[in-house]
């Protein structure tokens, strides 16, 4: 058995991966794939959201800066303020495909489009 | 084909589970079992360190500070700068324990065993 879970101020990152992810309104979004780390600060830059696709087919990748989700444990997953046609219009990839982390450029545009500050400062 | 993976600065919490530690002078020490996040700041705060067994008997999970790691390209794995003796004397948890995370009492026993300031700040 394997107990290294979620207590206190701190989660298991194989916690965070195939947890669902709701909106306000309750309406199933997807789950988290994936966690991106900041290799040189140890931020979590991302929870790459798996979202729009049937079956897994047709998905796309949603990096979601990491201060958007909120963990509701009612739902048993992250809620997001989001609905789905703003996350139709984010920034996203294909599931075999792979963005330039680290590119200031791209990165900038994911936070712009949800209106939160980049993982490494500034405003 | 899942191509989420390293470029620049960022690396998939995927990536990090299962990689190789080893120390200076190249002996195996075991391999990253999962990272733990701080949910409020999105801090990495501990990778956990699967060390110490055999064949996966006996293991004990280690959390080291996120900032002790360095991935070495030639070892494909991370380096960190112990040796096993301390690592044996360091703070450990039975596989099918957990620790109180988030109990800054606890924690700083990790931080002061290796020298290294707290993932929430201070010095």
């Amino acid at each position: 058995m394997d107990a290294v879970q979620e207590t206190g101020n701190l989660i298991a990152a194989s916690k965070v991966q195939g947890t669902d992810v709701y909106n306000s309104a309750g309406e199933s979004l997807g789950a988290i794939h994936d966690v991106m780390i900041d290799k040189t600060s140890g931020h979590v830059a991302y929870a790459i959201l798996s979202f729009g696709g049937f079956l897994g087919i047709g998905d796309k990748y949603h990096p979601l800066p990491w201060s958007l989700l909120r963990y509701d444990t009612e739902m048993a997953g992250y809620v997001v303020n989001l609905d789905k046609s703003q996350l139709e219009g984010a920034p996203a990839y294909d599931t075999d495909d792979e963005p330039n982390w680290g590119d200031r450029t791209y990165e900038g545009k994911i936070h712009d489009y949800y209106g939160v500050g980049p993982y490494w400062g500034g405003i």
